[in-house]
């Protein structure tokens, strides 16, 4: 009896918690109207931050754990960033003409939208009018390369002429040969872009765009602008330095979770009975190596082979593989284990830092699971 | 004017979150005690699973996106099982003995910690008080043998002799070899037990035991039901085929991050750079390395040297990687593109799901990033 009164107290506290949650959905409704009318950015790091701040202290002071509410918190404002993805003020004249290339792909369709929500004028060129190219090109204040890696370097080397006031700008994951490419093709302002995200987000808010700079950056600073609205980061970097980092954390990474399938298939272990042994960390593994292969391969054929030192850098994971199996090998335990100090300590304290983001990480997926 | 207006709405809404946070906080307290009084679960799958729907569903009539709500629930709901994590009911008699060896281990000091939150009386034999283990296992009616996997069997050879009706049972992250030493050690009820998490998990609430079983069964059942109030999940299993199942998840896993913290040395890219650059994807790639190397390194050395067939697992994965290295240094992307088909073939569903898994774990990692 005792036991059902409280769980009717719970049900009833949840129900006030959806009501709250409807609206606050309403009220937020109308600050995304607000900052579309104004042109401020979707997302607001200062209002964020403070919001979270007051929040946990009076979490503290009703004795209620202020991570909690943090958390709820954050959940509660990806939504409400989404729901204010409809419609962004557009930062330069309204209507302006964009053209993107291969904006029928996965990510180009994305730039497509989002200029559309921003009241541009949109215009596509893919394969099918490559051949109309110089006329559609014409007016536009924007030309935006969103093609396949392999193929970003010629389709710029086959511009039409661009008017001279329009920007060049491209999507590309690798900045050095892209960015010359354009710099060459066009007398006027050129930018790099990678965003470092994929298709599939929801909306821009928090992505980060890598910005490597090409000419006339005055010329395109509305369009920084346009990506801030978006709610989106922006990180300068240099072009070669940015490649040679993409190189390490995307392609050999990729190739490494390639192989690394390719050993587990070998075995095939029975996956079922892996997941239901598995802790949520060794779910995540696999996880980690499996969403690999739930992608289209052409897509990493283009990063690991499109990567300029690839065969450099699987040649020295090779190599430490072989010195790591050489110590189990020879069963040298001490051996092992200054390796695993040396790695430690390069490392330093960013390697707590992963341990503590990955543990918050995990609780999550503890949440989320069921028996 | 008019934002300042919304925002105090905002804030005046959070408020109320807050508050009903505390009040919900004060009747989960309620319920944790009255299942410590009548021995029930601290989890109960399906009384959440009604609640997570109900309120769905009231979610979706009030135009509320029902995976905010179930998100938010879950949340609560760990916070609810952490305040839960008090006492638990003792699903044997009152005070009855427990020997845990190893009990100032990490994860010895939490069995140690939980079984005392039972109402069991504790006792523990370490290396200081080895001599007196005799005496100690006395009226016990379970040892629990909790050291590192590389002693695991030495000192079960070496147990004194325990009481007829005592329970032994081990921890270790491998269970074939224990299971037998503890079979030819103790002629009374055996059984191993593998808790598939870290010694660092809030309470045991979701977490899953692996148990492979040894001998009277029904005379450690109560010992199953005290791991299933403590809020656990039991997954029944052959020691040999878990013990082959940890081998490729665990031993092989950690040793190619291993290497690739190698690598990742080597190379020394500049973590800083490569951090402000990353999408969720992949900082999380680099802390799932970087994780690794925040930990004890003889765990990994007693994880990947005490691995039966460690060896021969590692050079079948030399020998993945030497195939794929041929691939790229022949730039022969259609080999690369069949090997990558036959994997996700492998994979089938399951690389759909991880990914799905992955995309969903990602959002809340956005969710946290600050600028």
């Amino acid at each position: 009896m005792a036991i059902d009164t409280l769980r009717q107290q719970i049900d009833q506290l949840d129900i006030e918690l959806v009501e709250l949650l409807a609206k606050r959905q309403a009220v937020t409704a109308k600050v995304g109207e607000y900052k579309k009318q104004v042109g401020k950015p979707i997302y607001d790091p200062i209002r964020e931050a403070e919001l979270i701040s007051k929040r946990r202290e009076l979490a503290e002071q009703l004795s209620v754990n202020p991570d909690l509410i943090e958390d709820v918190l954050r959940r509660i404002m990806r939504e409400s960033y989404q729901s204010q993805h409809n419609a962004y003020r557009c930062m330069t004249q309204d209507r302006t003409k964009v053209v993107v290339i291969g904006g029928h792909g996965a990510l180009g369709k994305r730039f497509v939208d989002m200029f559309e929500r921003s009241n541009f004028e949109v215009a596509i060129i893919d394969k099918h009018n490559i051949g109309d190219a110089s006329s559609i090109v014409e007016r536009a204040k924007l030309v935006l390369v969103a093609v396949p890696i392999d193929k970003t370097v010629e389709v710029i080397a086959h511009l039409p002429k661009l008017p001279d006031d329009c920007i060049l700008a491209d999507l590309t994951s690798l900045k050095h040969a892209p960015l010359n490419a354009m710099l060459e093709a066009h007398s006027g302002p050129v930018v790099g872009l990678h965003p470092m995200f994929g298709p599939d987000v929801p909306n821009f808010v928090k992505q980060v765009f890598v910005v490597c700079h090409g000419r006339h950056q005055q010329e395109y600073q509305w369009l920084l602008e346009q990506i801030k609205v978006w709610g989106a980061v922006i990180q300068e970097d240099e072009a070669k330095q940015h490649d040679l980092s993409m190189e390490i954390i995307q392609a050999m990474r990729h190739f490494n979770t390639f192989v690394y399938g390719k050993f587990l298939r070998s075995q095939s272990p029975d996956l079922a009975n892996l997941l239901s042994l598995s802790s949520p960390i060794y779910r995540l593994e696999l996880a980690m190596t499996g969403r690999l292969f739930a992608q289209d391969g052409n897509l990493y054929v283009d990063i690991i082979f499109g990567a300029e030192h690839a065969l450099k850098l699987v040649k020295t994971f090779h190599a430490e593989l072989e010195q790591a199996i050489t110590t189990l090998e020879q069963n040298d335990k001490d051996a092992f284990k200054q390796q695993f100090k040396q790695v430690a300590d390069w490392f330093g304290d960013y390697s707590q830092q992963f341990l503590d983001e990955s543990r918050s990480l995990l609780k999550t997926a503890q949440d989320n699971r069921q028996y």
